[in-house]
Parts: C-alpha cells; structure tokens; sequence
C-alpha cells in the first residue's frame, strides 16, 4: 500500500473544518472532473479550487430560488472567469435549476447544449451574463450593481434589494479593464457589490511571479473597497468573511480567497496543468479518492443531491414574502416595474416621438447631428424613467446630457447620469450588466475611435442580444484638429462587421431622431449612433409619420425624371451627396440619392426593395470613411469617395479638401461611370 | 485700478520660490496660449500647469542633446497626455529642436504642420510617440524602458545607460490601459521609468471627484511603485523629487504634481474651461499679465530664448563623451549596434530563411498554422537577437516561446521573453514603445479574438508605421469548444479595415513561414498573424526558393487546363478549397485555387497580375469569418462560404459542418455559378 500524497493529508485537513460543506462541494468538483474529462476539454481546476467558498455562498448567502430563477429581487451571480464554467453549471444543477439537467452536465462543451465552454447569456436560467473574456463580468457586475441602486430609487427597498456577487481570478484582475470596473465601483461606493478573488497564484504561463507581482487587496482598498483575505479551504473563514462583507454598506468588498487550483488531484493540483486541460483518467480517479469521492460518473449521492436541493430552495420563503410586498404595491407601480423589467415603452412614448418629429419639421434644425442626438434625448428622456445616461469624460462632447438625466448617480445617492470617467470598456461593459440586470435602458457616449477601447464589451452586447446604445461623436475627419489619432477612418466598418450590432450613421436632425427611435425598441440588438462634430442641414423637411430611416437605406432625394446615377451616402455625406445630384441634374443627369443610415437594417429587408432603392443606374458611394465594405453596394472602390489612409490633423473644411471628399470629386466619377 | 485677483496673488508667490525657472516656464505657457488662440482650438490647460514641471525637468535632468536629437542614448520623454500636445511644441522649439521653428508653432494644429493636435511620430524630431488615445503613452514608455534595458544587456550600460520621461494625466490613470502597463512597469522593477503624474483634479467633464476617487499614490505603491507627491509649481520640490526618483534603481517612480491647470488664468485656471478651449482673447491677456509676461504673440525675449537654447546644447559635452565610448568598441559591436538601431537585418537572415523553407521542403508538416509559427520562430530567431517575444498569459496556446528567446525578462535580469500576464492593450502598446526606441523586433501572442483588447494600439502601430508583429493563434471557429466568445468571426475583416496593416492568414507551414519572414522585413508597417489551432495539411510541396505569399494572393493549385471557376481562400480554408477543387475537377470543372494570405499585399499589385491571378471565371471565396468585405472580389456575399453571425461552443469538426463551411457547400455553390 502505498503512502498518502502530501496532498491527501492538506485535503483531509481542510475537509475536517466543515466535513459537510467540504462533502457539498466534492459534488461540484466530481461534476467538473466528469464532465471535462468527458468533453476532453475544458477547465477543471478553478471549479476545483472554488468549489469550497462557492458552496458557503449558496448555502448561508446568495438570495435565490431555483424554482424561480427569474425572481427579480434575486442576487445576482456572475463568474467573471469563465473558463471556469463548470462551476456555475455545477451549482445550477446541484441546487436544482429546471434546464439544467444531468443530460446538459454530461454534454458539456458539445454543439447544442446550454453547457458552453464560456458561460452563455440565454442558454440557461441562473447564466446571469456571457463571460469569458477577461474583465467583463466584473464590469458586469459593476452595472447590475448599478442597476440595483437605480431601480430601488425608482420602486424603493421593499421591492429592489439584492447584491451582487462576482468570482472573479488573477485575469480579471490583470486586465485594465478589471482596473477601470473597480475603481469605478469604489469611486460609486457599490456596497452591495461583492467579488470573490480565487488567489490561486496560477495563471496559464504558470505561477502569477512570472507576470503579477501586485499587492492586489492594497490596490483595492487605495481604490475605495473593502477587503479581506482568506483560507479558500476553511468553510468557517469564509462564511465570516462574506458577513462581514455582506455587513459593509458603503463600500464594494473583495474578499481574497486563497486557493488551491485543482484541489484534489495529487500532481496536479497548485499548478497551471490543472488550468485549462482535463486531468486526465489517472489523475481523476487518483483525485476523486482524494476527496472520498466514490459515485460513478455524473451521479450524486442521494442524501448530497438532496441537501443541495434544499440549498436550491431555501430562498422560497424570502421570494414569497417579496411576492406578497409586491402585490401589496399599488397597481400602478406593479404595472411599471413589470413593464420596466419587461422591457416595453411607456404608452407616451409613441405620442412623444410623433411630437419630436413634428417640432423637427415645424423649425427644421442646421445641426451637427450629435446635436441632434441631445434634441431627440431631450424630447424622448422625459417619458423613459429606465433611461440611464453617461459618458467616458466626454459629456460636453457626446452631448449626452438632458434635463430629464440630470441627476449624477453619485456614492450617497443613484441618479439618472453616471461619470465613467475615461474608462470607455468599462462604461460599454457595466452597460451589459445593467441590460442582462432588466429595468434599465442604458446609454453610455464616447468618441467613435475610441469604441476601438470598448470593442470587445460592444461585441458582448451583440452576441448577447442586449439594447445598449452606444452614442459615438465625433465620427469622421470631419472632427478636425485633434487629428488621425481621434479620426475613426476604419471604424464604421469594423462595427459594420460585428454581427447583431446596428451602426446608425444619420444624415440630419430628423434622422438622427429616427435612429434613436429604433435604438429605444432596440432591445435585444445593440445601437451604435456615429455622429458628427460638425453641422448639417435638415435634409428631411416633408412631413411625414413614418420612419424612413427603419428600413436602414431610402432614397432621400430623387433630381429628374429618370435615373442615370444614385449615390449612396451615409451622415454628413449626405447632404454633400445632395448638392453634388443638384449639379448633376443641372447639367442633366437623373440622380436619386440614397440616404443609407443603417447597413443592417437595409440588409434585412426583402429583395424588391433593396433592389428599388439601389436601383439599376450605376452607383457611387460617399462616405468620409475607409471604403472597405462599400462593394456590397458598388462595383469597385474606385465608385467610393472616400478615404485610403488615415488622417490629419487640421480644420474640417480643408481636410476635406486635401482627401477628395468634395462634390467636385462625386462630379467626376459620376462623369467617368456615365460617360458624360 | 482694480484689485489683483486671488488667483494673480497664487501665482506671484509659487513665482517667487525660483524666478527664474517660473521666467522659463513662462514663455511654455506664453506659447501655448498664443498658439491654442491662433488654431482657435487646443488644449492649454495642462500646458501651462505643467510648465514649472517640465521645465525644472529639462534644465536639470532629461539627458538629452537638440542639435543631435537622435542620439541613442538620449532620455526618452513621452508625453502620455498628448492633448498637451503645445507643451512638447514648445520644449522643443525654446530648446532648440531645428525642425521645430517658430513658423511651426504657429501652424499649430494646421493641415500640413509638424505640431499636429496630437503629438505624431515622425512628424518632428524629439516626438518619441504618438500619443492622445489614452494611456497609450504611459505603456509605450514602459516598451521604451524594457528596451533601454534589453540593449544595456546586449551592448553594455555604457552605450545604453538612459532614463524614459513621461507625463501623464488623470486620463492615463482611469483607462484600463494605464494600469496594465503600471502593472507590468512595477513587475519588471522598471527602475529608470520615471512617470510625472499631472494631478491637476480636473478632467474635461469637470473635477476629478465626478468620476475618480482613487489614492493614486497607495494604488501605484500597491504595483510596485516608487511614490511621491509635490507642489507642481515648487520648482526646488520637484528638483529634489526628480532626484529622488532617478536615485531608485529597482522600482519606476510616479512623482504625482499638484498642478493648477491654468496656471496664470484669472477665471479658467482650475476649471475644465481651461482644459479643451481657447481661453479667449480677454482672458489670455489677463494670464499674461499675471504671469508678468509682456512679449508680444510668439515672441521670445532674447535672454529667455539664449537661456533656453543653453539647457537644448547642455547635453552635448555628454553626447561627446558617448560617442568617444562607441568609438572605443570593437568595430563589430559598432556595426551590430548601429544596424539594430536602423533595423536593417543581419547577414545571416536569407540563408536561414532558405534553410527553413529547405527543411519544410525536406520534410512536409501537417500542423496547426500556430506550431508552423513557432517552427518559423525557431528557424529564424537564433539569427535574430533583435527578436523579443512574449504573450499576453498563452504562451503554451500561442507557441511563442522557442529556444532563441527562451529568457524570461525579469525584475532582476533582462531576457527575450516577456510574461506580459493578461493585459493585451498593454503588450501592443509597449511593443510599440519598443519599436519607436529602436533596437527591437517586438512580437506578441494572444487569441485573435482579443484582438479587440488591444485593438488601438494595433492602431497606433499603423498609423506610428511601426513594424510590431501579432502572433494572434485559434484564428476562427476551428478552436472549438471554447465557444463564440474567443471565436473570432469578424476579425479579420475588422483588422484589413486598418491601413497599413498588413493581415495575414497562412495556409500552411510554407505560407507562415513565407509571412513571418515578411513580417520580419517589414519595419514600417505593423504584422498580424491569424494562426490557427487545428492541424492543416501542408500544400506547398514544389521546391523553390521564391516567396510566393509576399504577392499576397497566388494561385497555389489548378486542376484542369481551363478554368471554370475560381476559389478563393485564406488559412484553414485553403486546404479544404483545394479539396472541393479535386473533386469539382472529377466532376469535369477546370479550377484554380488562389491562396490569399495577405489582402493588403495583393491589393498593392499591379493590375496585370491581380487580374491574371483573380481570372475572369467565376469567383467564390472561402473563409471561416464573417462575409464582410469579401465582395471585393466576388460579386456578392452570396458567393462567400463563410459565417453570418457569432459561432458557437462544440468539437471544431461538428461546428464546420453546422455553419456549412464544406467541401459539399462549395461544390453546391460552384454548381450554382456555372450552372453545372
């Protein structure tokens, strides 16, 4: 017989603690051996190592009710490490969560089950948000934070009362994106905000040494959060931790739990092998009896699957007590917080777009269009108490500030504004956070390069099928003197390429206003409004209800009889594409211009449309932008007028000049494609 | 008369503490004024308040030498808040930099100039970054400290012996980025990076407290960091803080300035109105006169002026004494430093590319693009001492690491190797330091789909025409399981949208070898390298010594003496083109398969050859990405076998066959096209 593992007895030492805390979590550790070991692939020591404080939280902590995961006032879950996904699906199942059945533990990481590599928004009840990427989910977690302090200003603390909890490791912690979430929390004194540090001191390039050698609890508590540090294998030190921080009202807490990644397997465990590959058979079995786990594959011993459905349902009576203040609640405010939570508009909202359209076309306005952006949040804000604005230090800019959001949500008191400060990728990323929170449509402004900051957490709100609306000024060279540095040039089109994403590039004031509207009923494809520094004219001058810009392209204006040429435009190009038709018909040229506010929406429409609206003339395209993407609609490049490099720093007007986006250059290539 | 106002009473008594450095710091802020108020646009705040600083730092400490401003072993300065952009000006112009005269400074932010709005690498001398996103600056000086040190260990610390200046902003500090590159600064104990932090507790949407609360200091000794505070207009404390931080070898130092943004304005200093604006003429004119300043617009007054070109020339006796000691060396060392520095490749490259294209030759490999990459770096790297790798925590997933760069850089010894930890924006951005200090091919791995994290310092590299090279593995959904968030899907297209960035997506071992050893000779346009995770059969099999991916696209295979239609493709795809070839040949179809690595290459060939090598047969395009931008040689997307929306987690197999990227689908497409 050979001698216990040097691991074996550090195991038997912590199991001693809280024998059943310790036999609870083996469910999830013998869960995530199972089923990456079945997918053979996947991540098996995060869960291993959390399974310990995980199993603390569900038990003594978390506010939830399996048997109804929707629960409004639940808290929130969120795993910032993803790739520790078996965790969460662990606890999902184990603590009873309808969907998330036995069949989907053993199909982990297989095409079609809720069981994803990364945790999946959508897939399944309890997956609070998509994580994965480092970084975002405790950007996330900073938004749902948010969201709760908003709705219970809005509905008070009877009805919204919930924390939010956060595992997050190492990663989250390197990213600058980690950095901008918790300081943003500490600065807006999120006390409800909870995150759980899995200090395992592995990342995959091995021991943190070789790439982090932070004091991280001193970096947080010089950020404004409360920490703490703990043994991650002592049921007791961390159940008096999350007390303590669950007791801390003001500040956002960090509890830094030290783990041992892949706790239970003998050579693999505190080591980066363990991190992102199965154990492998040998090193399973040899971990399971490690742990005393002795269940076949994917099962769970009766009397554990029974006290983890207990766990599963122990919140019933605090869900039934809430359902009773809830219904005790006037109906009105019942009917707006489903309303809210349900994501529909308000009854005035239609009446207050109609209004805004018919103020646009009784004093039509020469605006630069984010500008108009203001005008349209002015006049639509007022009736959507779930419109929660910002800015990444930009507001005066964005002009992304109206009288109906002028409340600075602020440490002592939730309001309709936040400060992001410069912090671009976590104001996109709370942003998600606060739309998979529900009760809130958020909005967030930056300049349009620096969505290049953000991009990723952009990306998130597509593939997750979130409303956030991104207003992006300053959209082309057209910005002038700040230069190549903050001319987006390639960004149209690298958004244009994000799936489930709708670029909005509006020509005028009424356009703009147009998109806006589409952005609002938006909710489950995300809005990105470019806009210029620069005015325009109000193109749209002819009354009318309807919204043009909804079908994404439309021909704006029509000069002569037939047509021999249409130009393709987008925002300040537009109007520059109208003056340009106006020569051109006066030297005789049929010319339609096509307004194209939205690639996406224009895409989706039926065949005899599109091809109406582009017609069988040939076609020219205007755009201040990179071309790239335009031969969707014309021939070549050479029918785009537009930009090939980036671009420079000097007034608008002369940069114009200087890049060939005139009317002059529109004329010319019109005369080459019509042989005129 | 009227009474002085509170803030000319300031102003008078932090003049009195040194006289004369207030006298020189003054003509930065005249400067600044009267140029910000001729472009009618800028930035004069954080000039004028950190004038005391900056010039305290350039009569006492920055080595530098302006009649030799490229004197390698000068100081590098950074001026990370580069909307400061007139304080660069104006140091280099009142220090005697000849190309940037008096007639710059007043063409400031004007179409053509060399004082763009932003400070532009390459625009004028002493400019030693490109900076105005955020935070950029801040990590491209830590890429310039990594190298100082790199080159001190290949060529002696008398010939590399400098510091790396920068300023910085509360701007730097809140992005993401910033404190990436604070934490990799501290864990690499970057000991002659000396950070000047602009603490003016203003941010364009107004005080600092709207959105930041942090104690910066605690939050940077937490990273490792050297802290101190001073009063910003004390030029004796920020001296004595200047030679406290040169004096710490082991830790970079942050000297946080108290500054008045402003400084000398009546009523815009400490205000956000000094930040963004002109100050206006009655304003500016009150300043001046605070600040005892009578000259007249752009004018110097002569003692000033003669004093300030004696702090340009001071260096010069050390710059002599430098080149006595690189006279000194062996006329090898002299040779190979002087080649690193002008980035020409060493003697022995061709062969070593010729021996590893002989050796693929030789012995064909079926292997993922990413092991091809990592045999490539291992042929070319032990030739190569300029080549320093690293990865962003996937080093075993990228295959960055090979034998000739297998020296972890560390605190306590430079290597070839950086473990850059989770922090993507960081590693671009220092590589890019890295490139602009010279002496250095910086490389650096991640998944492709995180190239979003770092995208605008993939940016910068192409608008700086640096030649960073991204290493970015697991290129589609051909890594599987992990699922549609580390999936890259519009990627590809979101990165050829760059200018001058060259994309390329190898097909095989031969095609990542040809790229690399491209993206090796490639020193004024960056380098991506999409590289996949799964296997791929090795298609270039006939000899020859040519590299045929440096045309960007070829026709790698044709079957049949006509050609009937045309496939194009890129990476993984070719070898499943070349598939459906055989079989459409079978079937009677003459095709060509063109293999396009690099769109960016083939684009910038002349007609002739794209036109020979695009044909005038039908096209279909295959590439497991989003269709986005793929008309640009097809007719449409329709003609693309590629993705529509985000990919999804399961084996790579079954995903291929889910989203239709088959052999079956391009035949069924091809019969569609020829009606066969």
């Amino acid at each position: 017989m050979s001698k216990p593992s040097p691991h074996a007895a550090f195991v038997a030492e912590k199991a001693a603690i809280d024998p059943t805390n310790f036999a609870l979590a083996n469910c999830i550790r013998a869960l995530a051996i199972d089923a990456v070991q079945a997918a053979n692939s996947g991540h098996p020591g995060a869960p291993m190592g959390m399974a310990d404080a995980a199993t603390v939280l569900f038990r003594n902590h978390l506010k939830f009710d399996a048997t109804n995961p929707d629960w409004p006032n639940r808290d929130r879950l969120v795993l910032s490490n993803g790739h520790a996904s078996m965790l969460l699906y662990a606890l999902l199942h184990l603590s009873g969560y309808e969907d998330m059945t036995r069949e989907q533990i053993k199909n982990f990481r297989q095409l079609g089950a809720k069981t994803a590599g990364h945790p999946e928004f959508g897939h399944a009840q309890g997956i609070e948000t998509t994580t994965g990427p480092l970084g975002q989910g405790i950007a996330n977690a900073v938004g749902m934070a948010i969201a709760e302090k908003a709705l219970a200003a809005d509905f008070g603390g009877d009805i919204v009362n919930h924390r939010t909890y956060v595992f997050l490791g190492d990663g989250c912690l390197q990213e600058g994106l980690g950095q901008e979430a918790i300081s943003l929390a500490g600065h807006l004194g999120l006390g409800k905000l909870i995150a759980l540090y899995d200090d395992n001191e592995i990342t995959i390039d091995g021991p943190t040494s070789v790439s982090f050698s932070e004091d991280v609890p001193a970096r947080l508590a010089a950020c404004g959060w409360h920490v703490q540090a703990v043994d991650g294998h002592d049921a007791d030190a961390i159940d008096a931790a999350l007390a303590a921080a669950r007791n801390e009202g003001s500040k956002p807490s960090l509890i830094a739990i030290k783990t041992v990644i892949g706790f239970g397997a003998p050579t693999k465990s505190g080591t980066a092998s363990s991190h992102g590959s199965p154990l492998g058979e040998d090193e399973a079995a040899k971990a399971k009896a490690i742990l005393g786990w002795s269940a076949d594959p994917f099962e769970i011993p009766a009397e554990l699957a029974l006290e983890w459905h207990q766990i599963g349902a122990k919140g019933t009576s605090d869900r039934q007590a809430w359902e009773g203040r809830f219904d005790a609640l006037p109906s009105t405010q019942r009917d707006e917080f489903a309303r809210r939570l349900a994501g529909d508009l308000p009854e005035g909202y239609d009446a207050a777009v109609q209004r805004a359209r018919q103020t646009l076309f009784d004093a039509p306005q020469k605006v630069a269009t984010r500008k108009a952006s203001q005008l349209a949040l002015d006049a639509l804000a007022p009736c959507l108490p779930e419109l929660i604005g910002g800015s990444a230090d930009l507001t005066g800019s964005n002009l992304t500030r109206v009288d109906a959001v002028d409340t600075q949500f602020t440490a002592q008191k939730p309001g309709r504004y936040i400060g992001y400060g410069v912090r671009e990728f976590a104001m996109a990323a709370a942003m998600n956070g606060m739309c998979t929170h529900g009760g809130l449509i958020p909005y967030g402004g930056t300049f349009l390069v620096f969505s290049d900051y953000a991009r990723n957490a952009i990306r998130l709100s597509a593939l997750m099928e979130v409303g956030a609306i991104y207003v992006m000024t300053h959209d082309s060279i057209g910005l002038g003197e700040d230069g190549p540095t903050h001319q987006p040039v390639e960004h149209l089109a690298s958004l244009r390429a994000i799936p489930n994403l709708n670029v909005f590039r509006p020509a005028d004031a009424m356009e703009t206003l147009e998109c806006w509207d589409i952005a609002i009923r938006s909710r489950k494809t995300p809005s990105l409004l470019a806009l210029s520094r620069q005015g325009v004219p109000q193109l749209r001058t002819e009354r009318g209800d309807k919204n043009l810009s909804a079908k994404g392209g439309y021909v704006i204006k029509s000069f002569g009889a037939s047509r021999d040429i249409t130009l393709l435009a987008t925002g300040t190009e537009v109007s520059l594409a109208v003056e340009a038709a106006q020569d051109l018909n006066e030297q005789g040229l049929g010319v339609a211009v096509v307004s194209m506010p939205t690639w996406e929406l224009f895409d989706a429409q039926d065949f005899a449309y599109r091809a109406e609206v582009l017609g069988s003339a040939p076609r020219i395209a205007i755009e201040a932008a990179g071309k790239f993407g335009w031969t969707r609609y014309v021939d070549t490049e050479d029918d785009v007028i537009g930009m090939t490099g980036f671009g420079a720093s000097g007034p608008a007007d002369a940069l114009y000049q200087h890049f060939g986006i005139t009317k002059d250059a529109i004329i010319a290539r019109v005369k080459t494609l019509t042989n005129t």
